[in-house]
């Protein structure tokens, strides 16, 4: 049926058909959070970051069509469409540049248009922990869009989150499971989740959402090392690769960093052996 | 009519046109549920499952797509798809993985696509007794999801469920018999709805309905005979058969579970005869 | 101009060609009541009714679905299908089965649906008088309706309704004809509505109306006179027919009730001859 | 462009082209007031208010359709139809048939749907000083029927009224010529609005508005020559006409004062001259 | 691809292609304030204003289709259409005409029609700091309208606006920026947006932004002067133009204003330069 087709023509744009894995880079910041330098100058952190040779890259539709270049031509990254705006990292920062005090979401970018640009997928959030009515909401926007994902053949990405005060500490790793498994029953392709914190619950989150899950970074740790071993335990417990965004774009050396995760995804590298060869550089 | 026969065709893919009776087993917890056991290693039970001979499964949509083949090949169960998303199991469960302290409910899964990946029905809640705004949003949601199936000639199986404090023990059995004839004026095919505790109160039930009533399971009996009796009280109330969820996919060996509920509903067996004849296995 | 001429054909199969009169039977309060036998035997039922040779009969898109073969055939009674689903006769019913403490109406049966089926026209409720946002909404939906039966050229019989605390007593009737003119305005093709207690003020809302109206009978009279006496009062204020409910589904002898209201309506005979006739049965 | 000359064709029916001006009558009250005599009894005094050869009759959707033949034939009256159902007369009146405590407005009638009837003009409200949210809707409603409209090449007529606490005294000319120029800038082909008191203030108005303005002629003058008065100050302020509703309706001899402010609007006549012609009849 | 040419072709209609800049005017205030002079005396005024030969003026829906004759024919200006009705300027203004007590917007010109009365490109507000809830539903509104666009290839022009008490100060000119960005990544394909205040900020602004930035002028400066400071300030910070509103419809001699800004916004002259040469005048 040629909608599962276009799916499986673009899964393969995104995952690497060899290893059935993919490094990807987040840079979708600019459409929820203040002007950081990361935002503002994009097209030249763009511009190294693909120099590492990711898998994929993460952006607005916005951003889609204004460095549309950086998409086109053979051995370029496939492109993901970034289907929804929020506001979570500017709620409750009464210091921050644009502040608000509840919690928005709204799926802005149609999964049509995604696929005129040229998007190999859309990625699409999940918000549990913050209200029933929120959750539910975050279920209906997400269903409409792998309604419309079907039917065109475009891979949905859900990125299950988990927020607010009603789920926090060691249940973590459970709720995202849970989460997970939600999104998977939903319809999604893969899913792109923070990591949960150790192999064993990761593993059991792998196994239990039976679709690819690619692991995402957070906010940017001090020493790119330990984003390295977040990687590598990730891929341990079984995950397909990365959807990394700030310890990326905020990098020293974003093109490095990307070639370091790369060589841990596709060249089966340890964290070791990267760290090691970065030496010499 | 042609909308009529597809749903008449489509009928007969699930109810077995020799006796006009079905064994169903519902599979779609993981998308309303914490990730139990029979969730997260749903593929091993449905593989086992499906040595029993059940004449349909019910699974979410997303449970469709990943596991197809389950689906596909002469004298493979039919597949009933799961139409709509709810957190009732996660309700006002503070010890749970994702609580929540509100009811809702979204119908998330378009019959049309359920038609595209070879569905013989969709199933659809309507609960009672919450609130008469969240009964009306059922009503809703199920007269929209109705309409479709008319027009694409899927049959929709609703059903009727009873929750909160407005309607309470001896009530219940009333209360699901007014609930059954609503699901039908509102155009079910056929209904899944909870036992009532007792021959005569079920009978009036299927009476009352006048559309094929099939018996669920709900919460897993310690005794499998006692999920065996009620399977055979409610055939002998005029059932047409079962779905059974919990007390075949948490089953010790969910394989047997259904070719004894077969033994029931097709064979004319009594649960005596089964169980000595269990013995000897 | 087609929708006109679609509208007039179906008209003319309701209302008697002859003298413009209907004898209408309203069998669809399984889905807005409790499951009162006049509801769970209601095959048994519509199959006395239609010995009694009723122009139509009013039913839910389930019932007319499962129960088409009562209107498939010449001489067989017009199907008129119910448009919309309400919960008053449950609201504030502590006592009852499925209790609710708000009302709530929802537009389920969309009118190509019950053209689909073979239905001569659709019948809509207007509820005034329980709050303003109420009958708001009950105006959205009747003109949503309305405005696709003309494009299908299907009839639409708006039913004006008063409930509630805000009009009672004396001004009822001044509501009914005040409501009457409000549904034609709207775009009734004719309407269903309570007699308003006396020929005068009747009389009055049928001219105010200037398109046919049905009366209908409300609860069970005790004594099968008191609703012939209403049925001959209506006709002598200008009715052009009835839509009796209660009065005929729970009567002794269905037929016969049929039977005496169509002798009134379309037989020209007094009240006292009916019953004296009766006699000698 | 074809949508602008289906508008110029339609506003030249309504439009006397000789003088671009048109007298016109209301006679929608039937469908948001309680039934008043020239409601109930509308057939009758419209044959008579149309013996007056008045430009345009406004009426709702379901008087156009039951009174059709008024509106058929060479030489009659231009077909305007209601667009919006309104509560306004029945907010507040305790004493009233239909009792309302919140206003509420509902656009009910599509404007094809008019058209296909044969309408030349639709009008709808802008109800400004209720509430900004009230407003908002108004709006919404508006901009909706002007989008339609454009489509089909229907004249869209906007009738701005200042209802509620917020605006009163003199401060109402002010109002309505900022409500005048907001519906001009949304789209109106022509206003039909309140006359604002005197001649200089509704000057100002048919300036700002820079678009047809048809002035109402709100509740019954007790002396018809105050009627007549209001119509040739408007005309002196340059109004293009008039649309006016009890004044005729209501009046004692309905056809007589249509003719009078034909006289007026087409005739050039003065006031004198025409209490001194009524004089002589 | 067809959709980014059409979008190409208006833009170059709007900018110069010999330098990329554009001078435009907005006369769209009658939309959402009181009726004050430069609103009742439009047409004169533009007539004034397109003497100062303008690249482009931006007008309400009403006002293109009441004088289309401005924006037809070789060198006219090109015709901008405001996508969004709001009431921000009657805000908490008991004083004023028509007063309001909550920000209301609705998005009522759709763009297809902007584009068949023949529109280079749209406008439409996003309003951030009154409340999450009504920046969500800028957001929502703008995603809609900006999608509508691609499909048409018409550009849309957001234009970030700070109101309310949550963002006030130095920390506009911040909240600016990260709107600006906000927008950009939505899918804008030009700005306007009021001065940040000082050069360095507002060079910030158009690097963030990386689509054209178009300066507005806010309330009427005392002095030309003033007005033309703030010009060469933002082209010296790299604005591409302006979109100078009353600071044109109000002055003096609204065709000097123009031609004023446009030898600074294409001829690269000084304000010393241009106010020495109006001397002379």
């Amino acid at each position: 049926m040629s909608v599962i087709s276009g799916k499986t023509v673009r899964l393969n744009r995104l995952f690497n058909p060899s290893d059935g894995k993919a490094v990807c880079v987040a840079a979708d910041h600019g459409w929820m959070s203040d002007p950081t330098p990361n935002v503002t100058n994009l097209r030249h952190i763009l511009d190294e970051v693909i120099e590492g040779k990711p898998d994929g890259i993460l952006v607005s539709y916005g951003t889609a069509r204004r460095m549309s270049d950086l998409f086109t031509g053979k051995g370029r990254p496939a492109l993901i469409i970034r289907a929804d705006w929020m506001n979570m990292p500017r709620l409750d920062q009464p210091g921050g540049v644009l502040p608000v005090s509840e919690f928005k979401k709204k799926a802005t970018s149609c999964a049509t248009d995604a696929l005129h640009v040229g998007a190999s997928a859309i990625t699409i959030y999940y918000f549990v922990g913050y209200s029933a009515e929120f959750e539910a909401l975050n279920i209906e926007q997400d269903a409409v869009f792998a309604q419309e994902c079907r039917r065109i053949g475009l891979p949905v990405i859900i990125e299950p989150m988990v927020v607010g005060k009603q789920i926090s500490g060691e249940k973590t790793a459970d709720a995202l499971i849970a989460a997970a498994r939600i999104a998977v029953e939903l319809g999604a392709d893969a899913l792109k989740i923070p990591y949960t914190g150790d192999v064993i619950s990761f593993h059991k989150l792998v196994e239990a959402a039976g679709v690819p899950v690619l692991v995402l970074g957070g906010a940017k740790f001090d020493d790119p090392a330990d984003a390295l071993r977040l990687v590598a335990d990730a891929l341990k417990a079984g995950a397909r690769g990365t959807v990394f965004g700030r310890n990326v774009t905020m990098a020293a050396d974003p093109r490095r960093m990307v070639e370091d995760i790369g060589a841990l995804v596709h060249g089966g590298k340890s964290v070791a052996e990267i760290m090691a060869a970065g030496k010499g550089r």
